[in-house]
């Protein structure tokens, strides 16, 4: 059996830690990359150890350059008092991305999972309650992903916030190009029990 | 709209240039490798930096830490007289994986494709033609995959040898764990000109 060089070793062992990628993916890159030029490849590589310079904004733990990010920074947003919680980074910018919400962000880091040794302490519980209470936010949605971890964080978070600020949980139901017929139960339910006047 | 860090938008960049990963996998990525400790981006990133120290064998083009590679240094099989001709590394791999093939191998680097601009110059075909004359190679075997273009490449490569070589190309078939219900009209055509007596 042919001994491949240690750099094709390396490189394929690498690119399997990489999320969905497994050895047969991993090998097919590598054997793609074989035909970049030597620049192409530093390029490559040094956007990735490059990210390690990666810094979190100070206030609502989104990556930044800076010590704030730039919705932070912007007043409009900050004087709008109202915080939308998210799990982590990805989520924030796929609510970012609906153009929707206004106001500012915190990156709890997860959900309650006790199972995994996920409490209150793991989470960015705290900075959360510390910044609501110091800048007077009176409205707080949670944009945290529906499972039974999810639920809990919510509600055990909201105890620990005064009954003055209000607090609201993002709707679901069905998505918009969503079918009936291939939607689990569950979404149905919650659909059936969200229903608006029409 | 949230402005993500140069980093972020660099490394989903440099990501996307991989085969098959596109904008929102090589997010996917990167929102991954945000976890990770500084000293495995490092690794990661050098691991692809590297590959461009990757060398070729002299004789048949394949990966290789020196200047031929094991496969060439092998005695045992360079006795054998027989090279097989593929078009790249991958397919290369693919028979060694076999355990089938005794002999040395020649890498040709494609097949002819005017339309593309790929001549015989852009091929190691007069690199193969001489080795096969110099070392009294008695058997090529074509692996050279099944199209218009490695067809015509197989008929063109034949004629650069004397007649006393004995040129063959692999066999085309059913492939094992196939089913004739979903096989395309072509194989099986092969598959039933290919027949063998039972």
């Amino acid at each position: 059996m042919i001994q491949l060089p240690e750099v094709i070793k390396n490189a394929v062992e690498a690119l399997t830690r990489l999320p969905g990628v497994g050895e047969k993916t991993a090998f097919r890159m590598v054997m793609s990359m074989t035909h970049w030029r030597g620049a192409e490849l530093i390029e490559v590589g040094n956007a990735i150890s490059e990210l390690r310079d990666l810094k979190l904004c100070q206030d609502c733990g989104m990556f930044s350059e800076a010590q704030f990010c730039s919705v932070c920074l912007d007043e409009n947003r900050q004087s709008i008092k109202s915080i939308c919680v998210v799990e982590n980074h990805a989520d924030l910018i796929a609510i970012e991305k609906s153009s929707t919400f206004k106001g500012t962000y915190h990156i709890l880091g997860g959900v309650l999972n006790p199972l995994l040794g996920v409490g209150p302490d793991e989470l960015k519980m705290d900075e959360l309650k510390n910044r609501i209470i110091e800048r007077e936010v009176q409205e707080v949605i949670l944009a945290i992903n529906p499972s039974v971890e999810g639920d809990a964080t919510c509600s055990y978070f909201k105890t620990l916030l005064p009954e003055t600020v209000k607090v609201e949980r993002i709707g679901f139901g069905v998505p918009i190009g969503g079918n009936l017929e291939y939607l689990d139960p569950m979404t149905i339910t919650k659909a059936l029990e969200n229903r608006k006047r029409f």
